[in-house]
């Protein structure tokens, strides 16, 4: 008898709110590694917001995602077979083989890691691509200075918590922005923010911002977008003449067809002179050797926190995903799959 | 009997649109230059749409304009009296004397101009704050390569006109918005634009989009953006990956209390990973000397044309300001004065 592994494969596109339908589950013979070819088991999957826009087939930075193929995903897991002479059996390995408990492939885009002093699943958060995304954001788009203050949305999220403790480390006044109590208290007691700004406790606008002038006594210098909607434009109103604004998503308007919240007044462009700037960490891989060593050494001298929330195999991912979607998550999302 | 002049106060800020209410004309007696002073006839005035910002009390990055305080306004004449060891009587300066037939001061940001090869009008246009400011935000923020697609709006006005010669010089494929016919005529054919649209030409939205992209048939690598409105957020959806905006002004919502249309789609600074930067030219002082005389030269050898729309007399500046601000003028606006 074959044996046979699980993968959820994309079953319709959604129109708005991604939902269970819009995914499938699917049963597979593990196949056998040929001539070059890795056989990978998947111990972890990594799910990222980046995913809904995969979904769509409608225009975006990434390729739309085709019906009825594996969902999308980085995964960390154990070489079980190598006809490859770059791998060996035994190694642990992340790779890009989805929603899934296999992979088989010839290796290409496979990175070896080393689990010694950090664990297999940090490298699909903060010394993974989250981590990089921070990384690079922070210091190649906002460039902040010792004694700034730099605020940072979705702040106890994979990418966020990141983006806070390095600002913090490089002597500025880092201020959070997170949905709940308990994510707030995280954000400012675990990680080291300065403060962390409950968004869900503002009962309005008005109020929200209030909580950030609070928060910012002086001012804004460098602000990192995960969520875009009222919190954008809040932030936005706040920053400091040549402020820099790193655009990293947008996951409060990902579920909604006709896109986003309007950057409502552009004359502040003008008034405050800022930058802001889309980026994408992909575009910028001759620089992940760097920033992946210094995350590294970060996360093993335990200088850089983080926190998982972990689905429990792949038949979880379609309901973690909606629920990272909708920040229910608290920490680097992964599905466990082994 | 004591010599008098005229000048224009700002009688009453503007509620909405400016309206000739909102000034009066003024006379004063000429004063005598004092010890260390110097008193300049000016010959020309500069209007600009910056102007209209100071009229308000609201938040802008210009302090604003006292009630009943001479309009400010950069201005060009000569030196008629002088106990300023620093000019002599006959030398023509620039200065900020606002709109006034006079001016009077200590001197202190005062600029001598050689008029041998540049007319003395040129230091308010091509060769003043108007041109520093297409340098800055052409050469500054978008840093354009030779081969790229750079598109300005207002490009018949006196920013606008610059940049796209600047940035044809520099082996561009340069791409004007403006309105009407005439003036696209201009902008290609005195110009050397590649390419001029009309936007009063095009019906509705989506036919504005299509005449764009037929004038930008590689995308947009950079936009200049003077206008704000309908015609920005469709040159936002055109960018490339890794475009740059250069943020100068927003003149189609000056007039509207409310502030500017939105910027619609925040997604796109994601899928194009552009670049947005406002700036204000007076940020950047250090940057003058180099921009002026490299301006300088291009004025003196023909290389950089200009047009000019000159009204006549001081009481003539505020029908010709509000004309400015609904894009009447043709080329730099400015009031001959003696």
């Amino acid at each position: 008898m074959t044996e046979t592994y699980r993968r959820i494969v994309l079953a319709a596109r959604p129109e708005g709110a991604v939902m269970l339908q819009h995914f499938r589950l699917d049963t597979q013979p593990v196949p056998k590694a040929g001539e070059g070819q890795v056989l990978v088991r998947n111990h972890y999957l990594s799910l990222d917001p980046y995913m809904r826009g995969r979904m769509n087939e409608s225009k975006s930075y990434a390729i739309p995602q085709p019906i009825g193929d594996t969902m999308i995903g980085a995964t960390v897991g154990v070489v079980v077979e190598s006809h490859n002479p770059k791998f060996i059996a035994g190694e642990t390995v992340v790779g890009m083989y989805g929603w899934s408990e296999y992979g088989c492939s010839d290796g290409a885009g496979l990175m070896r890691v080393d689990t010694s002093h950090v664990p297999e699943s940090a490298y699909l958060g903060s010394v993974g691509m989250p981590g990089m995304t921070a990384w690079y954001g922070l210091n190649k788009v906002i460039e902040p200075k010792a004694g700034e203050t730099i605020v940072v949305s979705a702040a106890s999220g994979a990418v966020g918590s990141v983006v806070g403790q390095l600002a913090r480390l490089g002597g500025c006044r880092t201020v959070g922005i997170a949905g709940g109590v308990e994510k707030c208290r995280y954000v400012v007691e675990e990680l080291g923010f300065d403060a962390c700004i409950d968004y869900k406790a503002a009962p309005d606008r008005k109020m929200l911002a209030k909580m950030l002038a609070e928060a910012t006594p002086a001012g804004v210098d460098g602000y990192f977008e995960n969520v875009g909607g009222v919190v954008m434009n809040t932030v936005l109103a706040r920053l400091n003449p040549f402020a820099r604004v790193a655009m990293c998503g947008l996951i409060s308007g990902y579920d909604d067809a006709d896109g986003q919240v309007p950057i409502e007044n552009p004359a502040m462009f003008l008034v405050a002179r800022f930058k802001m700037q889309g980026f994408i960490v992909s575009d910028h891989l001759p620089l992940w050797p760097q920033g992946l060593k210094e995350l590294g050494i970060l996360v093993a001298t335990g200088r850089l926190k983080y926190r998982e929330s972990i689905a429990d195999g792949v038949e979880a991912a379609p309901e973690a995903f909606m629920g990272l979607l909708k920040g229910r998550n608290f920490g680097k999302q992964l599905v466990k799959l082994f």
